[in-house]
């Protein structure tokens, strides 16, 4: 098992019955999913995907992002939600957020279109400036108003700056494997495009051509990522509570659901998850936040924020709890050497790694939050390797679609993004939309 | 005023008579905040600050970031909470998430000592490779765990660098006037010092010299930023409730509280607010969490996240609100021009620019949470100047200590932050903490 999970620090918090209670739950969710018959069934094509997928396509991912890296010094990933947050996540995880200012010989990655900033636009075209660029442009449709508006100016950018013909090969898109203005476009004017699959959404797309080519661009070993995956597609799939790390987490979670524990907040403890919680919160906000339901989603990235959200989580209202995401194995490990005038006092730390330091904050936090009534699920994963990565993805999202499918949720739609893209399409005139203009205008003007 | 409140969005939500019922509440707190007869009025020295700070430091920051800006490639702020957050969120506020990366006649800056983080440290070592480096240590008492790792390495590396004589002169301490091991270092060393005032509080500490050197590092007019804050210290120092935008802000917010609404998201549309967001978090959270009380903070950058937790928002648990920054002026705009083909539908958009576009997104969401239950605080503020900024920075901390003192706690102190060191100081082994030790490794095991 890749990932262990340690209930040790939610003890006193939930009993063993409480387990045994909800257990027939997780594996009736567990039957539904696999045998196809749950609540959104129409959307549950990343449950087999790690070993079900495109061979073809997944080699000419690889053989694009070695064209990109050979021809290109500032990759931009045009994408919102889940066409953004996953390789955005995987890359700073198997890198760092400073990616793009550390030495390197992979391209800048930079991610636009998932905003209506014109000044995050603006920034994009400077950082181009002067310098070979490639675009990857990721909407099912083509017609998503934030990446639909990056894609014309970054495409024409493109075009001005290499011609119509050499802009062509620089220029990729990831859409539906048939219909949609962006497919159509790209089939026209001869872009390479990959596909976003029919049966797996956005926020569940981090391990299809949506994630994986930016993936592959920053030099991850993308076989790695899904053999990753895979282990955790074999290993989590089978019902019993003991032995599934992954419904261990599930039943935790709902189980302090039930008993008003309504906010989770993620916890790392490496500043190079801090994107991966983004993607949690995406994940599970928009699978299970729906119909007055579902756990709240936060984060922090400990110690930075034991210096800032800490005091509120040992002693503010006690609605919380916490996940805990450790890694046995540093990327780097520095030791403390020793100070001869031991100014700041920390020569007892002399030969000690930052690693074990890190290790020993961990332990501190989680004694000191569950004395102030703050329970801790903790996941032990082995590394920052590409193979942990794939499995880490499958974990939650495994663990994300059976929590839905327990708060008696459907876990794979999200209606609640549609309402405010309505208003906003009838107050900015768009055609079709042009009956509700009026009364939207009257209630901001009260 | 430079800085408005509209309550509209909440009228559904809140009643004329509850803001009524409260203002004496309000008026009370100002007057025992104004007359030093509050709560924790050791520390509220930030309240007069921006008119009653040290001239003669002023300028030596101002001489100081000018050496700076000559002489440095890769300026390294070492900190963690408040001597961190403020100094970086202004810095992206008036530049960029991207400030690093985008062209510019100042240094990059770095911000490490907020973590134990060994990768996120040897990354830094890594940035600093062949480039001209100074530092600036922040820390009251020189022996804050994060920093004082982090100083150490630094320091070594710029003596190796540089020799000892010349790396005195590239390493700024802002700490105690008086006491403390980093003073005390610093005095030996002949480094210069600023000073971190005795009557104000780490998350309240933008506008010292903490935050101050970094900033104005970064080519800001720090001057400007003062004048902003002075201009917020006169215009609201009132407790007129009709008049404050600040005091209103405090009634919407707590009354929201008192009828379940214990979640605040701060939203804004622009990613360069996203560290802003989080020195919010810090603020309003340590001064809040305590005594099992205070709203949760949390944050969101739209549209970016209406992709993400918007589904939450519009649909989940309804115990939220949203407080929503917005501004009148972006700082670069952008034009919808017109595409012959209209491949992506968007040429009903011709000639609009971003930011009006942005403005409406803004209002169809503000318009749809209001429709599924979540009521929304707005601020409008002018621009992304420094004296905005200013504004903004003192209008959310006297918010945040009138709300304090509304819930009944102590906004000025964070006694939980101490509980995760003490369990981290036995576990190391740390002289004066071996009695804790065995029971904590022995909680561990179990």
């Amino acid at each position: 098992m890749s990932v262990r999970l340690d209930l040790k620090h939610l003890s006193s918090f939930v009993g063993k019955n409480e387990y045994t209670a909800i257990a027939p739950q997780i594996r009736q969710a567990h039957e539904a999913l696999h045998s196809g018959n749950c609540v959104g069934n129409d959307f549950i094509g990343w449950v087999n995907l790690p070993t079900d997928y495109d061979k073809e396509e997944f080699s000419r991912i690889k053989a694009a992002a070695e064209k990109i890296k050979s021809d290109t010094d500032v990759f931009i990933v045009i994408g919102i939600g889940g066409s953004y947050l996953g390789s955005r996540a995987a890359i700073e995880f198997l890198n760092s957020q400073n990616y793009n200012s550390l030495k390197k010989n992979t391209p800048d990655i930079y991610f636009t279109g998932n905003s209506i900033s014109s000044t995050a636009l603006s920034e994009i075209l400077q950082l181009c400036e002067g310098r070979d660029v490639s675009i990857n442009m990721i909407s099912k449709s083509g017609t998503t108003t934030e990446p639909a508006i990056a894609f014309r100016v970054l495409r024409k950018l493109l075009e001005e700056k290499y011609g119509k013909v050499e802009a062509r090969k620089r220029i990729y898109c990831t859409t539906d494997k048939a219909r949609g203005t962006l497919k159509q476009l790209a089939t026209k004017e001869g872009y390479e495009t990959f596909v976003i699959p029919d049966d797996v959404g956005g926020r569940y797309s981090v391990l299809t051509a949506v994630g994986l080519l930016p993936i592959a661009v920053s030099g991850a070993d993308i076989d790695a990522l899904m053999s990753g995956a895979a282990k955790a597609q074999k290993e989590l799939n089978n019902s019993d509570l003991d032995s599934n790390a992954c419904y261990q987490y599930v039943a935790a979670r709902n189980l302090l659901y039930r008993k008003g524990k309504d906010i989770e907040v993620l916890v790392s403890y490496e500043p190079c998850y801090t994107m991966m919680c983004e993607w949690w919160k995406q994940l599970f906000g928009e699978s299970e936040g729906k119909d007055n339901k579902g756990l709240f989603p936060a984060s922090v990235v400990f110690s930075t924020d034991l210096h800032s959200m800490g005091q509120y989580i040992q002693d503010g209202r006690r609605s919380l709890f916490e996940t805990v995401v450790l890694f046995d194995k540093a990327k780097t490990d520095l030791f403390i050497e020793t100070d001869p005038e031991n100014v700041d006092g920390l020569n007892f730390l002399q030969g000690k790694s930052m690693a074990y330091i890190n290790e020993k904050a961990f332990e501190g936090t989680v004694l000191a939050h569950a004395d102030g009534g703050v329970p801790s699920v903790v996941l032990h994963a082995p590394d920052f390797s590409e193979e942990t990565l794939g499995y880490l993805i499958y974990f939650f999202e495994k663990a994300c679609a059976i929590s839905g499918s327990l708060l008696g949720v459907n876990p794979f739609n999200q209606p609640g993004v549609e309402s405010y893209k309505k208003n906003m399409f009838a107050l900015l005139g768009k055609p079709g939309y042009e009956s509700e203009k009026g009364a939207l205008e009257a209630r901001l003007k009260n």
